[in-house]
């Protein structure tokens, strides 16, 4: 493969090369990149604006040992949007700031950025600005994304109530998997040249690892089935973490059972090969990017038909805790594990 | 003085930490801190939105050895302020993404904060989000700032005309004698325990570098002046470089005349001391933050009574190419040397 150093380009060659036939297609992208600002024009339509930032460190966040550098630029706008579709809006547009060390070539950038196109392509997105700089050491990307939604129907984290009902999509820890599969597979590679990695029946939760998606199509569900969540979040740090986020700002306490948390097959294979504790991944494991919400008791029958939404519990009193009920009827305080970042 | 380690808080508890007693001003903001995103309402006003993002990296933009992290919050969050003011606009909110190594404390990140939120106290700018993570090595700084303009009111930079006249603010090449200085007295006392640095006479410099200030003040007279520029661009990477954006993207050529910029006389000082070319240090120095302008030549009688801005020359004809003239007539082609991070 060919490899042209960045120097070749410069600074300012590098933005333009990388982002030299991008189109606008968003009616309020006014001015994309190419000035001191982006400009968009918000007004007309009595919507409001959604801001989101987020922040990812080599060697923190991913490993280019077996992150492809285009699953990685998707992954980090599709992140981003995913917080916009958790308020319940549209994301719009994006800029991405990209700190870069001498080892990645144009042609490692043009990877990464058309991960981020592709994102962009399919949620109908568009990046309007960004940096780009030299780093000391690997990669980090921070993206900003806007979006827009309807006053009204924003949904922030502290509206959910008493006797609301608990929801998450799709399943929970697939991705904390997916991530422990491919660290065991380079665990198994290194320092061996005859070995490949085996993802063979594996490689769904390889997916969800490396390429989630945000759900805006349960966003566009829940809004067609006329369903206005009381409270609700992107599950990026893991469940546990999540709910008890907006059980705190919601002022309320909650019961979750652990015989109603949606997990994968592959997940729980997986998990008995390794001799994890399924239900403490599902609990605690991040970047699945699913949604947990709350809604109105009311809302029940029209959320029965629709696909992949999951009631794993209901909102109780903020006196009676945040619970966790197992499978014997075992009641466990509910904790956020996560992941910390910052220890270890 | 106290070092508390960040694994101590975590990643939530630090975010909080740093935003405890944040008070949004903007009327625009609806929600700052403490959901998946920040809401703004940029309605009923006619209003335009403007986004730019910038990105500092350790051992690239600044050198904690010298740069006191107070200042180098302010320095991050004004840098953003004047791309917003380059578009003859006024910024009103900004997310914070922070990576931080293990080396810095809470007490670290509580300096460089205070320096962030006392430049939005300065201008009047709200602090809406941000995400707070560690990182391998050192610290980045990734901030995004939004700004609010009448569409009519927005300058970019591709619209100076023939004849338009060139201008500048303040004085040139002064940050990056700032940084020379600064970097001087780092070997001086390198390796000596009994050096200190001397910075006597020269602490303008120092104050241009470490502390840069955004030209609100100027876009506010311009406006009261009734007068509303062709082009503008903040000088960030030096003239040479940003003027010759604005003739590239307007289609037009320039003439600026070398004994017509403006000149700190305690940049030409240390230029002498140093050995450097002090003309050219004001041509590609960067980082003075200043604002560059073309206006046309009707204004000239407005333009006069306003304090801190120079004429340096005139927007010619794109086939008369794009000249310095020197001090002795003599015509040299303007070059972006600039100082680019992606090479040395």
């Amino acid at each position: 493969m060919q490899r042209t150093e960045i120097s070749t380009l410069g600074e300012f060659g590098l933005i333009k090369h990388l982002t030299k036939d991008l189109k606008t297609k968003q009616t309020s992208t006014k001015k994309g990149v190419g000035d001191d600002c982006a400009v968009m024009d918000f007004n007309g339509e009595g919507l409001q604006v959604l801001m989101t930032s987020d922040m990812l460190l080599e060697g923190i966040h991913f490993n280019l040992e077996y992150v492809p550098l285009k699953h990685l630029g998707y992954k980090a706008a599709v992140v981003n949007f995913s917080d916009i579709y958790a308020m319940n809006g549209t994301p719009t547009q994006i800029t991405v700031n990209l700190g870069v060390s001498k080892r990645f070539s144009v042609e490692d950038l043009e990877e990464l950025y058309s991960g981020i196109r592709l994102a962009c392509e399919r949620y109908g997105v568009d990046i309007v600005g960004g940096d780009t700089c030299s780093s000391m050491t690997g990669l980090t990307i921070s993206i900003t994304c806007l979006g827009v939604a309807k006053p009204d129907e924003i949904v922030y984290r502290n509206g959910a109530k008493q006797n609301d009902l608990i929801c998450v999509t799709g399943n929970l820890g697939t991705a904390y998997m997916g991530l422990q599969l491919l660290e065991r597979e380079r665990l198994v590679v290194q320092g061996n040249d005859k070995a490949t990695p085996d993802f063979q029946g594996k490689e769904y939760l390889l997916e969800r690892q490396l390429k989630p998606e945000a759900r805006r199509d349960i966003i566009e569900k829940l809004r067609e089935a006329g369903i206005h969540p009381t409270a609700m979040m992107d599950i990026s740090d893991g469940l546990s973490s999540e709910l008890l986020h907006i059980c705190g700002q919601s002022g309320v306490g909650c019961a979750i059972y652990e015989d109603k948390l949606p997990i994968d097959y592959q997940a729980v294979v997986l998990a008995e090969e390794m001799n994890l504790n399924i239900v403490t991944c599902a609990l605690n494991g991040g970047e699945d990017y699913e949604l947990l919400f709350t809604c109105s008791l009311n809302d029940y029958e029209k959320l029965v038909p629709i696909d992949d939404i999951y009631l794993i519990g209901h909102i109780t009193k903020q006196e009676q805790g945040t619970l966790l009920v197992g499978r014997n009827g075992e009641e466990l305080p509910l904790k956020a594990q996560g992941f910390n970042a910052f220890e270890g």
